[in-house]
């Protein structure tokens, strides 16, 4: 029998909850005036530039940086669970298929579930908190190869097995690309996945939880997740960054495109953000991380970057709009061969990891996340009129 | 260009969100004291037991009541929309044999998004109000006619086809039991879904929702209800009211399984709700309906229910535990032939309605809905640590 809610007083909040604390928790924090932002109590950016993702991961969803030995046994881990059951990847040509031209989101929301089924992965409120870490080592481990799979099926290509000796990164940049990546390419995709884990509070993370909260299976939440970073408003879209890179296509174009630009009152894909006031933490490192590369496309984007800021200072002053993280994660997933479609793609096989450690802390509160409406339509009830004749 | 929000001083709430407005909305409201809960500025009750389910869905989906020339045109539109693609029907044994035995609404899942991908469902932001209305009906009237389809080839049937002849309920139990229903079952089955297109606020509403806020397309918001509702903490699990009934089994035991129950801590299903403190509403209706079908089960049912509540009435003082939905829901669903395993689909097959328009009415809004959260981890930043050796 569940307990009897006696006191309903609505409480008002502001719309789209802006600021409402809808969790507490022990993963990280934005600090937008500061631009910097942390996973656990290390800075996100330094774990980025200076270790594994598969460190990073182990900090965010065990709660600890792990041990020399404790990593070689999740990596051992990791490269187990991205195996694909036979069941699933019959499924997954049908899936391209489908979802081809379409959200490649969608075709990831739809192979999850399958795996998710096949596997019998459990309601969280049913699991152990060990069973727990198990599925969400199994759902971001198989992420990135269900999506590489069906981007190389929707190519008409066979797509390629994971290889148990390349850590979660390179074989993910393998499996998209066809070729083992350089040290130097592997590092670069590394760094921006890694400062993609996690990032605050967000629609996506905050849907995942809302379902994780019920007690739904673990996949489920994920989807959730997955539906709402489809969506237009929520960001991580990085390819259109490169849109503003090939409208501008020279630099002698980069004036006249943003006054026309801003003057239409269009936007500027890859500047601005919702919460950082100062340069965006994971823009100045990609930009380094870019630049240690270098060639031509490189330094376009740093000329385009600068001179961008300068005009959008002069043209809004009193903002001040820095290059968003999306600008420079194109850049760095361009250097890498990751096709344009795959942006966003690779961005959810990042955060999921992010997702899984925040459905496994709201499975941990054990409460439902149920909030209330205010009624604002005519006052009910109101007679049924005459019925319509059947 | 996003505009830099200043104000970060976070709003703290009751965990969960209790009672905190997530939302206003035109579409209803439930008054738990007065045991009253409306569709727009109608009674709830009245509509399901005088109106048929698409005159309340018109009404919630359009915001009137349909006259009898738009009720046409609507039950036209609805048949239309059942129709389920070639390229998804092929991949519908696949999703039964993936799902059977599992989660039913994790099929569901599968499904909608391999039409939502198949009709090119665009993300709700990009779309007029015309265009979501279409998408709205289209996911709101193929959903039972998947969920059968689904049923059947997990069972080894051919799905049977829809009739275009039927309406909404009558046709959906007829792909679930092969039989076209007399008027009896028809009208017991429309008053039960009607009953439940809306319920107030919820973690599946609120999860449609926070995924529509996003921009996503309404498969996508759809898909993160489901998974919402596959939790155990959300309710809507009708089946688990009749293993109250199967474990007490004959009239003469009730006293003794319910003293033993409450005794030992356990929960008797189909007793209790959060927000009704009288009789439900819902339930009354589902009772009367259930009599006048009437029968041994039925009066069992009827006999149960009265000595539970007395009992529960000595054993627990002070607190009115009548029967919530899930207890006549479920005797209803039985006595129209649906079987167990199809009452958390059929509860979904009439939600997902009122789902839809919660997602319309939040697009309508524009806004995402983007909470935050607070960090409770160890202060932060901490050095990292030497690296581990590679």
């Amino acid at each position: 029998m569940r307990t009897d809610r006696m006191d309903d007083t609505l409480i008002d909040v502001p719309r789209g909850l802006t600021n409402v604390v809808a969790a507490e928790t022990a993963l990280g924090d934005v600090r937008g005036h500061e631009g910097f932002y942390h996973y656990r109590q290390y800075s996100a950016v330094d774990l980025a530039s200076s270790r594994s993702f598969e460190e990073a991961w182990h900090l965010l969803l065990v709660g600890e940086l792990p041990t020399a030995v404790e990593l070689e046994d999740f990596r051992r881990r990791i490269a187990r669970a991205r195996r694909i059951p036979e069941e699933v990847t019959t499924l997954l040509p049908a899936i391209a298929r489908l979802t081809h031209g379409a959200d490649a989101l969608a075709g990831l929301r739809m192979a999850l579930t399958a795996l998710a089924a096949h596997d019998r992965i459990r309601p969280l409120y049913d699991e152990s908190v060990d069973e727990r870490v198990a599925d969400a080592i199994r759902v971001s481990a198989v992420t990135p190869v269900l999506l590489a799979s069906l981007h190389a099926l929707a190519d008409g290509r066979e797509p390629a097995a994971s290889r148990d000796d390349l850590g979660h990164v390179a074989n993910y940049l393998y499996l998209v690309t066809g070729t083992v990546p350089d040290a130097q390419h592997e590092y670069a995709l590394s760094a921006y996945m890694t400062a993609a884990l996690d990032h605050g509070f967000n629609a996506s993370t905050f849907a995942a939880r809302v379902i994780a909260s019920t007690g739904a299976d673990l996949s489920a939440a994920v989807g959730g997740a997955l539906g709402a970073l489809s969506g237009p408003l929520h960001g991580g879209a990085p390819s259109r960054a490169l849109d503003t890179l090939d409208a501008i296509a020279t630099p002698d174009r980069i004036g006249g495109w943003v006054t026309d630009t801003v003057r239409s009152g269009g936007r500027i894909m890859g500047f601005g953000h919702a919460v950082y006031r100062t340069e965006d933490p994971r823009s100045r490192m990609l930009r380094g991380i870019a630049q240690s590369i270098g060639g031509g496309r490189v330094d376009f984007a740093v000329a385009v970057e600068q001179r961008v800021q300068e005009l959008l200072a002069e043209l809004k002053p009193g903002r001040e709009l820095h290059t968003n993280v999306e600008f420079y994660a194109a850049v760095v997933m361009e250097l890498c061969g990751i096709p344009r479609e795959m942006f966003t793609p690779t961005f959810a096989a990042a955060r999921v990891v992010g997702w899984t450690a925040h459905i496994l802390e709201q499975a941990a509160e054990g409460k439902i996340v149920r909030p209330s409406s205010r009624y604002v339509g005519p006052p009910a009830p109101v007679p049924l009129p005459v019925a319509v004749p059947a």
